[in-house]
């Protein structure tokens, strides 16, 4: 045994290893293809080596398995079948034919996601009085556009001239190269690597590259026509608001934008009072070009987003204290460029080191990782994965996913991204609209000012109705001499400047340099997001929830904490006798009334079988009425996992269910208080295996095992 | 005061006798639209009567309103103004310019509409076991052809057409005749009235009539230039799914088709058991020509929608008698027609009576008010109204909407239709599918069948490649003797018939009527569905609970219940006094725990400003943390509706407001427990008004009014 541990962990440490190539020589492939100056020869280069270790990466993962058994293999067609069977998630409109990258959540998914975003709600926005908001999908044409949104999302697509069919240009230059190559035996190697390192490159070349190297290819459309010049395809869905059809809306492609744009009345509604956190769950929309299966890439998605507003200048957050001894797995930057392998440390070890950059980043990545503990995701398949230098847009300071492990791999489920100032910005620019928060000062400070005097009349003649703007604009900067000085230094050394398109000569502004007391500070607030999609966290909880029972592989249980499970307790009759039929409705009935869901299974099939199709759905718990319950009123109760039974009265069950679904008891409390019996799962007594007590109460007689609990 | 009643009763008496004239001349004009042999003299005149009707009601709804003395007259301005100062209702991308008929929710209407979501869910879904869904709002358009959505929902739309610009051709017709009439003072009675008649029917001509129109009465677009030719504009928002562009998508106008198209897979969920009940929250989709202000009709919607699914020949429902007691107000066909009052009778006599058509639609009727009751509805404003014979589908069976009044009158929020087999039916048919349930037979049925004998060589010859199917469809339809007879007479007399378009003659089949017995009986389930706009009844529920203390009217007060308030209680210290503020943040974060949404204003404003602050969000109780807490541990609980406060140890304060949200207590018992004390809005002791009780207690002494609560 000790043998086999050492070869696993030595195979780990080469896993690792080889993990950390692998990225550091992505990301150099990356800077290569984003550098204009690179050739072509030296990306191709860079591609190859990629894939040659992502091929030693395979065969090491492969071995891996080979040397741990699969003893862990996920089945996913037992799974997958189940999954479709019990309605947790089906593809919409089947019997029309269906949609790409669009699924129906069927009842058990239903009540699961209802209950993890109740969850969330109470986790993130009751707990830290969030400003939570509902906002449109629909979307007006500017909001996206200030965004970014209109310009980015784009591949580069081609239509077939004679029918009008679209196809992603990259991917027809790759499979006319795979054509060539597969059709051409004898073509020289040298020749064949020229081929394939235009094919490695498909998705970086420019409209007018990809269009020459289209028809270099002969790629033609299915009607036999030349395509189309190339253009960008924009990934968001869009529609006309309004009958005019004048109105460009898009769905919107993440919900952060509504908050955004809200800044303002967040605000008031906060009374002025900085940080704050605005937070929205709801739908996002993209129109994916070729959706993978199930609910990791769809074209309908449900999000939760959290904007946390900051000061720039003070990142702290006051709760951080109470998550600083919490232990997270990190992926830094470094570690996925050297070691390979991530760190468990605390989170006030990662704010103190400087791995993680700020208090309130690290604070979300913590309270996302209690949340994903709170609905029962399997901490060992969790990490956070900080973005790559290469990875993050311009604005951001510092980013880390958090990726669940799925039988899909590790799938970015979680954003948390510190994006400086960007968004405010750019609504604050293109609205002409102040989006600023206050910090009133303890004491005033000395603040260094530029005090003007304008030579009214030149002003008034080079710039006639625009006097007003440039004499106001050049007041703004004035408030705060480091804005200004650039401009003096221009002016003095230049005699004149540009500043916002308009050309400032010498002559028409003097300048003195002088201090001004201030008792605030006005500044554009910094954006700390923690970004959820909801979909791929129902997924993976899904997945991590999953298992088959050692003793019979065909039963499928779904091990979902009571806190989040669907269903909370199932209600079994014995027998179809009609008096324990009406203990069970009283039961159920009672369980309904504390808003308990609750399913009653009086069918004829065993009560094994009955169990069985219970734990399919993950429905923790189980009462079963039995002969016993019409003479004494006492119910067994089986817990899901464990299969133990315990013996109580039945007028407990909603209170003590109830009471473990708050989280105001457990389980193992519960086992304390009332006798443990076995039975078999036919409800019969069963011969006790090892020591047991015999207990005689008020409620009959009953076996527990001696060592208990 | 007697005579003053009997007068506003008499005129009560009046107003309800005008109402019934009004909606039976309303009637009288819809049908007479509707029947293209009326001439538009008849019409108009029909159209006048009804005008005239409805300034007499204008009238002596005036007088009422003069005679009550708007003693509760709803404050529009002031109640508009809290609205959106308070975030509950806020336009959506106000800095961007905004976009009609799109509304932002704000964190306290978020809470309060989580709350409802989560009652809804649990008075229905929960409940009754329905088997919720969650489908996408992307829809592809044959789906919604199937449904009849894409040739629905169209207006008239005429262009301008050197701008492009779109208009509602009533519209500018209706507009264009005002114009004219206003120009021409001296223009005769009988050519004025002409073209009043026209006005009248702006929104009943076709697509040609309405051009020659536009024509005759000279409009023309803004440009200048005549309007094209009309067309319909269909409410749906169109799109695009997938790269190529040519599979068309709308945005669903209501969620219920997603659970059409998946009955098959809900009856097997199901386990093939009928009735049962699918549901839905989600949003809905209309590009409406005009919206409204407010949350009345609106662009992006949220809807619930329950599709019960029934045996046609039996819509009994096992629940029924539990709310069979249950009164209702019912402003039925007749009474809207006749008498203009409602009814206010049982859900029982209601179906005994025949009044409602079955009891599945009565019980859901019934289930329907008793949400509104729990989600704090004001029973005096909630109606059930019949729809009018002219108002119903052709395919309904019978549909009652329940309406609340507010300030914009009677306003439709939940319908509860009687659909019949419609829905299944199309999609069925559309998709080639069966859409059946089973019905198990007790004992063996005989039944009347057809026995078929084909000429296989002169059907073959006939209908080569569609043989199988022409034998296929005469097979169905001879399984029972009532679908073939038809067939069997027509061949017998006329020697041939048409069956699904295909010609058959006399000599390719004979037949023999026989019998058979039948062990089960297959059907297309009928649809009865509940739709609820739960935007409507989130507005109408603000409307519900705003009020204006009487004591100072600048108070506003939203009196939402302790279950669905988006704050469950504030927590007030008296003084800024760290220890006081420490004692806040502990039963806070009490509260919180409990995941009860909590209020902390540490503010310096009065207790009394605090209070109001409070009041104006809904916030049912606060707690107040006085000198008298350092010392003893005790706070008092203010409940906001009375203004009555009780005093308590502080570690009680958690479990009690706990336990009023959650139903299993009442604020009575709490004032039987702990005794009340009265105190000003300052926090200090009042002298107590009338007769009092003093109460030495382990936790101070108190003042408690004798005559209790």
């Amino acid at each position: 045994m000790a043998s086999e541990t050492f070869d696993v962990s030595a195979l780990q440490d080469e896993i690792d290893a080889l993990a950390a190539k692998v990225t550091k020589q992505g990301a150099e492939v990356r800077t290569l293809k984003k550098n204009s100056a690179s050739d072509a020869d030296a990306i191709g280069a860079a591609v190859k080596v990629l894939q040659e270790l992502k091929i030693s990466q395979k065969e090491l993962l492969d071995k891996m398995e080979a040397a741990t058994g699969g003893k862990d293999a996920f089945n996913r067609q037992v799974f997958d079948e189940l999954i479709l069977r019990k309605m947790f998630v089906i593809p919409s409109f089947e019997i029309h034919g269906g949609v790409k990258g669009l699924f129906d959540l069927g009842p058990p998914a239903c009540a699961l996601k209802a209950a993890m975003i109740d969850a969330w709600r109470k986790h993130f926005i009751l707990t830290e009085n969030m400003l939570e908001m509902e906002c449109t999908c629909l979307t007006p044409e500017p909001v996206l556009k200030t965004s970014g949104h209109v310009d980015r999302f784009t591949d580069l697509m081609v239509k077939d001239t004679e029918t009008g069919e679209c196809f992603r240009a990259d991917k027809l230059l790759e499979d006319a190269i795979d054509t060539l190559i597969e059709n051409s035996p004898t073509m020289p190697s040298e020749e064949k690597e020229d081929h394939l390192r235009i094919q490695r490159q498909a998705d970086a070349f420019t409209p007018e590259e990809i269009d020459e190297l289209l028809i270099k290819y002969e790629c033609v459309g299915p009607s036999g026509k030349p395509y189309s010049p190339s253009f960008p395809f924009n990934l968001m869905f869009k529609t006309s608001i309004g009958p005019e059809g004048t109105s460009v809306g898009y769905l919107r492609p993440e919900t952060a934008q509504g908050l955004f744009v809200n800044f303002n009345r967040l605000l008031n509604y906060n009374a002025q009072k900085m940080p704050f956190a605005a937070a929205q769950i709801g739908l996002g929309f993209r129109n994916e070009i070729a959706p993978r299966g199930g609910l990791l890439r769809v074209r309908e998605f449900c999000m939760g987003e959290i904007e946390h507003f900051v000061n720039p200048a003070d990142k702290s957050h006051p709760s951080f204290p109470s998550v600083a001894d919490k232990s997270l797995v990190l992926f830094g930057r470094e570690d996925q460029l050297g070691s390979g392998k991530t760190k468990t440390i605390t989170v006030g070890e990662a704010v103190k080191s400087g791995l993680v950059n700020n208090e309130t980043l690290a604070y979300f990545m913590a309270r996302t990782q209690l949340f994903m503990e709170r609905i029962g995701m399997d901490p060992a398949r969790l990490r956070f994965r900080q973005h790559l230098e290469t990875e993050m847009a311009h604005y951001a300071c510092d980013c880390w996913d958090l990726e669940i492990k799925s039988s899909y791999g590790w799938i970015e489920c979680v954003g948390h991204a510190d994006r400086a100032c960007y968004d405010l910005d750019v609504h604050a620019k293109a609205t002409n609209t102040a989006m600023l928060a206050t910090l009133k000062l303890d004491q005033p400070q000395e603040k260094e000012v530029a005090k003007l005097k304008f030579d009214r009349k030149l002003l008034g003649k080079t710039f006639k109705g625009d006097q007003r703007v440039v004499s106001g604009l050049l007041e703004t900067l004035a408030e705060d001499w480091t804005t200004f000085e650039p401009i003096a230094t221009a002016l003095e050394s230049e005699g004149k400047t540009t500043v916002d398109g308009f050309e400032i000569e010498k002559d028409m502004v003097s300048w003195t340099k002088t201090t001004k007391k201030v008792h605030e500070i006005k500044f554009t607030p910094s954006v700390i997001e923690p970004s959820f999609g909801m979909g791929r966290i129902l997924y993976s909880l899904l997945e991590h929830s999953f298992y088959q029972r050692d003793a019979d592989e065909q039963r499928c249980v779904m091990k979902f904490n009571p806190q989040v499970a669907p269903q909370k307790c199932a209600v079994l009759p014995i027998s179809s006798n009609p008096e324990a039929n009406a203990v069970v409705d009283e039961i159920a009935q009672s369980l309904m009334e504390s808003d308990l869901a609750t399913r009653v299974d009086k069918s004829t099939a065993s009560l094994g079988r009955r169990y069985a199709r219970s734990d399919e759905v993950g429905v923790p718990f189980a009462v079963t009425v039995d002969f016993e319950t019409l003479a004494d009123d006492s119910v067994t109760l089986r817990e899901r996992d464990s299969t133990v039974q315990i013996r109580l009265p039945k007028s407990d069950v909603t209170r003590l269910i109830f009471d473990i679904v708050h989280s105001r008891t457990t389980w193992e409390e519960a086992m304390k208080k009332y006798p443990v019996v076995t039975v078999n799962e036919d409800g019969e007594a069963e011969k006790q295996v090892g020591a047991t007590v015999i207990e005689k109460t008020s409620r009959g007689t009953f076996s527990r095992p001696a060592e208990k609990i």
